[in-house]
């Protein structure tokens, strides 16, 4: 008997076309739910990354995929946004250049208003605090938070059954992450994490998304599919 | 001396071009703040109303007005969004069909990556929980939370000043809020409230928005400029 899609618990899953969304892509799914992912066209100079998503979403069979156009690009005050800034080489003492102001708070935020639309009780966000790059917004009292506001916020928080964020990788290095995923069956050869990639999406090697990366194959003792320039 | 634009307190106000966000622009002006004006197209039936806020973010002197391509309407599930869903022309109990899933999430998630990329302290909302639609998103917990989250989330909130998030009309009657506004000078005329208006912005006097904003200007005993069909 097939199985009935009216009970089967949706997740709305926010994929960047990375390492993490993508395992944690793989996770969602393996708690049996039906996948929504998200991803974000917000003007990002690692548009390839756009390219990534949409293969890890189809290998990882995602219910449905949706690119949505984020028009923020114009306020620019990011390395990311901004082509003017460039990318650090090296590591950096606070928050990096690359933060994208208030971008898991948007996000989350569209991710909250399809979860409502679609009557999917959990957003999956691949948010981590170990191996990261300084970000506020990815700190586990901001995941805490948004889970609070998204209950205040929402018809389904108020009337309903409310919602769970779950940032699965919080607390996980990089190595952990990779291991996680390579169990769960993801192929890590579709994901770009480099932030300064060329059009065919080989990574550049420096920026602190690629060090990470690296660092995390080094130590997860596996070979690194990433294709560098 | 001319003014210094540095030292100058910024805001950046929600604007929807309705009776309700023009009161709160007039308030954030009269505060001494340079106010960034920032409306949303999301894909809204009465798209008529982004006419609106141009008129207003003008006569009401911000110092920018950015229009946002908000790419949300795909999602459905409200009426205002959604042109199979008929616009109610009486009162519901609850949350009624006009209710757009986590509007003003997204809404004030973007004004607050725009605020720390300018530098502004303070974001204006016109949420209102006295005369109301029964929205979650206008109740004053959700506008607490919200504030926590944004000095959370951003580095403005982390290692700089943090955010105020102000919802000025609160705890307000529409005709407070009317009286307030015509002291400081709004032309009420140039506001669009209605949820179906036709193209050339007149009103159906027949919707919540309407019955609210009529029943406003009779409290106030003023005059009604509003056009109807």
């Amino acid at each position: 008997m097939p199985a009935d899609i009216n009970n089967t618990q949706k997740s709305v899953v926010l994929l960047s076309g990375g390492l993490d969304s993508a395992t944690v892509l793989a996770l969602a799914a393996a708690s049996g739910a039906a996948c929504y992912a998200l991803t974000f066209d917000y003007g990002q100079r690692h548009r390839v990354e756009l390219q990534a998503a949409r293969r890890v979403a189809q290998a990882l069979a995602a219910t449905e995929h949706r690119v949505v156009n984020l028009d923020i690009g114009w306020m620019g005050g990011s390395a990311l946004t901004d082509k003017s800034i460039p990318i650090p080489q090296t590591s950096s003492i606070g928050i990096p250049i690359t933060y994208v102001p208030a971008r898991n708070t948007v996000f989350l935020s569209i991710a909250l208003a399809w979860a409502e639309v679609l009557g999917a009780t959990e957003i999956y966000i691949g948010a981590n605090a170990v191996d990261y790059s300084g970000y506020p917004d990815c700190r586990p009292e901001f995941i805490r938070s948004f889970e609070q506001l998204a209950n205040l916020a929402t018809r389904s928080g108020v009337e309903g059954s409310g919602f769970h964020v779950y940032a699965p990788l919080m607390h996980l290095h990089k190595h952990e992450i990779i291991r996680t995923g390579l169990r769960l069956g993801v192929d890590y050869a579709l994901t770009v994490s480099c932030y300064a990639p060329d059009a065919a999406g080989k990574a550049c090697g420096h920026c602190d998304a690629c060090r990470l990366r690296a660092q995390g194959f080094s130590e997860a003792e596996v070979v690194d599919p990433t294709i560098y320039r």
